[in-house]
């Protein structure tokens, strides 16, 4: 740990702090985390640690569903957790107090990716989340190194960024005894998203509580988890393509206006979606997905063969498709993974054949859980 | 009845018919019915009567519900059954068959209000939902007359139309034994409201399936009832000012188009709104109602007071406030029947205090039930 610490002597995550950058990321995290219950406002009890070590798995996550932009997400993984980030956050006494770095990053299915990433903590999902958790805790006695593992490829629209912060945020919680809210965690991975990806907490949200969450407000900041009854056995089909689609430009494609009938059609759908996920209608939250009118026709353009690709899921059999997140992963929902492969095959042949992008699929399920402490080690 | 029918003999609402005016109705209303499982598409067997008379009760409804706007809906009703009306159907073989007639209308508590409306079955609330339901029905061989009670004022944001095209559409279909699925009794009141008051479902659907209703599509046509778990109690203290409020001048207020994050904000809140009747969280309910951003800031200057009603509310204790459907009606919401009478008066006071209206008020239940058959006389 000693060698990875030198690189990144980064004083600016740690808490308290004197140099004026930190002041500024102190003063920033302070306002976010005014209202959580937790020790980041005031100087509460130091900590112990409960472990040495904690390696935490956070799932990929399916951001707007259609007609629920910018509120509502959802948590999704396949069997083998390959459809997700994992974080070791291990104590480290090399390292200045209350400080964060990180000691390595690896890719294992994409050697490339990790090269892309940041090592440095200020500028790190990961790295900001965890600093976020020390801080909501109020350790000032120890510091903590970071090992990533992304699953997830970055700008996919499968919430890559939360899947790390809310990885990062979970082990340090855990590494700690597991002190902080719901609500608490969110907040520290919202951090690292407003810094990465803009402030949104339709990823991070159900990167961390796990299966459908509403982001009804912000101020207050009120997360409402939407529990689907057990018997519904939803999956999904992710089809990724070869094809970079940055949120900010995707951003810059939505609309500033909407008219008011659209809006009232879009919102009684996200209504729709919300009662059916309760309810636990896949056949509506299907159609619910597959019915934006503002936001999926200013984007689908802009991702070679979108349309296409909906057009196929659609005609073999799926429930429901449009964009995850800001994309370009096309996603299409089905109950029972039966017909999964058939629908996985003909979204890909559309984006190869209509949008000259190769594409690979993923089918994965509804992730009940979130983000998840996966292995401990002990104190001596 | 041979007398009222004599001044009614509107072949225009019979089935099957051959003047241009009723064979235009019966195009608009068949493709109405398209969705519907009934008689209506094609003439089927002739019901037979089960009752020489029926009546039936409707409920009051509030509609949009805050951020619901022109989607949400739900029934409301006081012990006394006062809020809301009541149809009397009748079997009536001075009539053509197939015909439906006004025999009498009445309103109790307001003598002047029943000289307002029409005693033209094409032109009443009542008449058109009947005539709907009878050809929803396949009903030839026979006709119907009316007799209306109204208990709610016209005009004032309460589905006083929906009312009593709900209670004669239930009456109508019980008196042929109950053969019409819900959604065609909602598409045979939906005939009325288009013609009375506007093309939408957020009353007449609640005012027939009684609880909370999302009105989700029209083409193709989808409710979804949200039942809310049975331990709620949920109560509404509705004051309604002497002050006319024209739906037509209350939707010239509305606006064209919405900002998106206007329309983020009021769609998660709506969002919120379902997810917290499903759950039955009745603080949730109230704080959503109230947090309309877009429908009742442009609407409430135009009710003089309404701001410092709904102030007064929420001061008072209620959990929250709206403009009841296009007003001049204040909702306010409220767990338990305890506060409602301080509250009531608060809001009676701001309306006279503020807005120089005199006003009254009603603490309503939610209603469940929705449309119901509360007396028959049997076939001789």
């Amino acid at each position: 740990m000693a060698a990875a610490a030198a690189t990144v002597p980064s004083p600016a995550t740690s808490f308290p702090s004197t140099t004026r950058k930190a002041t500024v990321l102190s003063l920033r995290v302070s306002r976010r985390f005014k209202v959580a219950a937790s020790a980041a406002a005031s100087p509460g009890p130091d900590p112990s640690p409960a472990f040495k070590s904690v390696t935490a798995f956070a799932p990929a996550t399916v951001a707007n569903l259609g007609p629920g932009f910018d509120f509502l997400g959802c948590a999704v993984a396949d069997a083998s957790l390959s459809l997700g980030d994992t974080v070791t956050a291990t104590l480290d006494p090399s390292l200045p107090p209350g400080t964060v770095a990180i000691a390595g990053i690896t890719s294992p299915s994409r050697p490339h990716l990790a090269d892309r990433l940041s090592r440095d903590p200020l500028r790190n999902c990961a790295g900001i989340a965890a600093a976020a958790a020390l801080q909501a805790l109020g350790v000032r006695s120890h510091a903590v190194s970071l090992r990533l593992a992304k699953g997830l490829p970055l700008g996919s629209g499968l919430g890559s960024s939360a899947a790390s912060a809310a990885a990062a945020a979970k082990a340090v919680d855990a590494l700690f005894g597991s002190l902080l809210y719901r609500d608490d965690l969110v907040l520290a991975g919202l951090e690292s998203e407003k810094a990465v990806s803009g402030f949104h907490a339709d990823n991070i949200a159900p990167a961390i509580l796990g299966g459908f969450v509403l982001v009804r407000s912000y101020e207050p900041f009120h997360l409402m988890p939407l529990p689907c009854p057990p018997a519904l056995r939803l999956h999904f089909v992710l089809v990724t393509p070869d094809f970079e689609a940055p949120t900010s430009k995707m951003r810059a494609a939505l609309p500033k206006h909407v008219a008011i009938k659209h809006h009232v059609r879009n919102s009684s759908q996200a209504a729709a979606l919300v009662a059916a996920v309760l309810q636990g209608d896949a056949g509506v939250i299907g159609s619910a997905m597959s019915s934006d009118g503002i936001v999926e026709p200013t984007r689908a353009p802009l991702i070679p063969g979108m349309v296409a690709v909906k057009a196929a899921a659609l005609e073999a059999g799926a429930l429901g498709c449009t964009i995850s997140g800001a994309g370009p992963t096309a996603v299409a929902v089905i109950e029972g993974a039966e017909k999964g492969e058939e629908i996985a095959r003909r979204m890909v042949d559309a984006f190869l054949s209509v949008g000259k992008l190769k594409a690979t699929a993923t089918i994965a399920q509804l992730d009940r859980a979130g983000a998840r402490v996966i292995s401990t080690s002990s104190l001596e």
